[in-house]
């Protein structure tokens, strides 16, 4: 509850999306109150609403996580220079922004200790010390934490100097396995982003120049924003044999000889948050998907002081808590109802309920769906198998809205022509021949920054030839700008 | 699973307590494989084991901190020098321990910035913007995360550079609402320790000494280790209006005129692991109160080549794991029976079952009780009922025996010569006329660096002159040596 709520004049003005979708989004996460700005450069604070959804996430990612066999670990922050320099892809992918602690109490340190960008490097270091044998693998950790990157251009959620994450550091006897793995995390992302998040993804490869720097390879999921952008929403990562040959992480195989592990590695952010605003929002500011809506439900009296209102009320919120729908019930008497209307459509409360004399006289609640806007009656006499059948048809509805806007957007493209004019509001699905030479060209001449090979080839091929050079086509390609 | 597993000749030697205290833990919970060194100055590896103890503790404390309304945020890890220089007292306080940003990317930066050793200046920044009318208050946040103190003795989970922990920021329209909130969360601590964690212990005041840096009172929750020595376990302040007045957090109250905001803090870090390992640890490694145990019940299967071994442990598994029960089925075949004995207690699982073919033809399975290293049978039929009444006489009894050490080890002291004694092995409580030169003097006598004054001081007073100076006695105080 911030500052504008004692304001009962106040009026939420948000930028339309079609006249500055960038505004649009600064007006609705910071409206919401899902973060604000930092006193620290390119920093942003995630309050009460934000975090609320990460949690959210957290949930639906660790749940699944655990049950592929992850554990969960906690490692330093700090990571050394010379251990950062030990894989030198890496270096010089990470190098330009890290933050470096060179000063600990008033001891100048003499070696710095980078702010850890991702903490491949410190893995790799115990994994070196933990793993003998066979026996002690797979190892899959994964832990919750906080990244920096001295970022110059920075965006609430979608690209700050320090972020939340999760990261997952795997190591594996053979490269089968490793591959399965990084496959496995990023079906699990895949499903958490549909299923939950309602997010439609493209998820399949980076070419070699985008790749993670150290990977072997590296596959993402890309999701599309309403203005037609790619937002990169997780990646999997596979090192082969990279790392462990750079931080020595060697067992002793089932034949009794030396060899170097396998190892992947997997990571999600609170640029999931960045995403659901940027996918399901409209005029009025959040659509939150029920899945992971901090508050699903909202209970509002209407004529609180009418007999029997408050009562029911406050029945139906011990009912609907009861039943584990994470309900709130405003009784604020402070502000009018329009206000609240207002106020927890801008938050993007899936579902509101207003009880009023009337609605009781009829055992009826009026209910406002937030996907579509529309109000109706439920009865009172099961409401709450209702409401979850509700809520279940605003998921899917959120979903496939997302879906049917992401493929009117992709444009299937046989010239540079037709690919400049699908990345300028959707993704253009193209015929590449696997030459960096045409991935540079493509990028700079439409800045074009994401790229994605999907993975089944073979069906999604629509000809022979290479969309900008014109030679032999070999992959499938999805071109967009990205955020 | 670590690179000792595969040797099944390997026997654990863990130094005897009484020994070597300080070796005991040390070995205790680096084989059990709670955490490892990490090649980063005082820093520490929590490993799964460790964390998911940690997980357990997290979970305890933040439904608690739900249920008494506060939400989760997070702020951002770095501090600029010149929002930490704001408050006076608070930046002679840490100072000395801050770990400096001085460098990002390649750009030198004209303000350094603090590595967060606790957040209440940057909380305070934002509180100042977000604060308006009494109607904002209160706001009771909490963020779990990492802090960075540059300690030159560390020792894991008791005291490392960077450690876990949750921190609290609440801002209130009142001095009475502030003191409920900071008695609140210290009772919230105090019921995690000893319910769940069965820690006993001593909850009071800090001398004015001892408190916090800025704080106008600090209270704390005092636990006994089995070395006598005190662990502070938890800590909740009050600020008063102290870093109101220094950051500007005002409010409009409901008479129309400016105030500032009454504030608190609290916070619990992994320490508590500390706690419970010198708590209730003994020769044969960790004892873990099943509440938090991250495997509550290990189940062995003994010959498990007979016929029906292996189908009966798997039920067993699974009827254990849908009632909820924390199980782990331990069917590896690369170890012997013996090893898996060894390597369940020494990672102080509650219960251990064995499932052999004469169990099974006699109905029963045999369990193994770490609390009190007794054997015994229970009937199949009705297990999982009796499994958890036996976790909660382990719980209790893990509690029991713990205060049971901690009274005896508690003196009434009359003397210095009694006090000095006392602090030997124990907590001394004696009688102190309020002057810091008594405290100081008997803090540097008989380093006894913990003091805390119980809350029921009429009942606990037990004369009426100071233990040193021999003046008039003012209040009860505990004092001991502490971590």
């Amino acid at each position: 509850m911030g500052k504008n709520k004692d304001k009962q004049e106040f009026v939420t003005f948000i930028t339309p999306r079609n006249e500055d979708f960038s505004q649009w989004y600064t007006d609705v996460i910071t409206q919401t109150q899902l973060c604000d700005y930092a006193p620290v450069r390119g920093c942003m604070i995630v309050r009460p609403y934000g975090y609320a959804i990460w949690e959210q996430i957290q949930q639906a990612m660790d749940s699944r996580f655990k049950e592929k066999g992850t554990e969960n670990v906690y490692f330093p922050m700090l990571i050394p220079e010379s251990l950062l320099l030990k894989e030198a892809e890496h270096v010089e992918g990470f190098a330009p922004e890290v933050a470096w602690v060179t000063q600990g109490g008033s001891e100048k340190l003499t070696e710095r200790l980078a702010v850890r960008p991702t903490s491949e490097t410190i893995f790799c270091t115990m994994f070196a010390k933990w793993t003998q044998t066979w026996r002690d693998l797979p190892m899959k950790y994964n832990q919750w934490c906080s990244v920096m990157r001295w970022e110059k251009a920075t965006r609430p959620f979608l690209r700050t100097s320090e972020f939340l994450w999760q990261e997952g550091h795997t190591i594996h006897a053979s490269a089968e396995e490793a591959q399965e793995e990084t496959l496995t995390m990023l079906e699990v992302y895949r499903e958490v982003a549909e299923d939950v998040l309602a997010l439609p993804v493209y998820v399949g490869q980076k070419s070699d120049k985008e790749k993670f720097a150290g990977a072997r390879a590296t596959y993402s999921m890309e999701a599309m924003m309403q203005d037609g952008k790619a937002l990169q929403a997780g990646t999997s990562h596979n090192f082969g044999t990279n790392f462990a040959e750079a931080y020595g992480i060697q067992f002793q195989n089932k034949e009794g000889k030396l060899q170097y592990a396998e190892e992947t590695s997997w990571g999600v952010s609170t640029r999931l948050i960045g995403a659901i605003v940027m996918t399901h929002g409209d005029e009025r500011g959040l659509r939150l998907p029920p899945a992971i809506a901090p508050i699903q439900v909202v209970i509002l009296p209407i004529a609180a002081h009418k007999p029997g209102v408050t009562e029911a009320c406050e029945k139906l919120f011990a009912d609907l808590k009861a039943a584990g729908v994470r309900v709130k019930l405003d009784d604020r008497d402070t502000v009018s109802a329009g206000f609240k209307f207002n106020d927890w459509e801008l938050k993007g409360v899936p579902v509101r309920l207003e009880v009023g004399p009337r609605d009781l006289e009829n055992g009826v609640v009026t209910y406002f769906r937030r996907d579509t806007c529309e109000k109706g009656t439920l009865p009172l006499e099961g409401l709450t198998e209702a409401l979850k059948a509700l809520m279940k048809e605003i998921q899917q509805g959120l979903y496939d809205q997302a879906k049917a806007f992401r493929d009117a957007h992709t444009y299937e493209v046989h010239n540079m022509e037709e690919l400049g004019q699908a990345v300028d509001g959707g993704f253009a699905r193209a015929m590449w021949c696997g030459e960096q030479a045409c991935e540079d060209e493509i990028k700079e001449r439409f800045n074009a920054s994401s790229r994605n090979m999907p993975f089944n080839q073979e069906e999604m091929t629509f000809g022979d030839t290479c969309v900008c050079c014109g030679k032999k086509a070999k992959h499938v390609m999805y071109f967009a700008k990205a955020y």
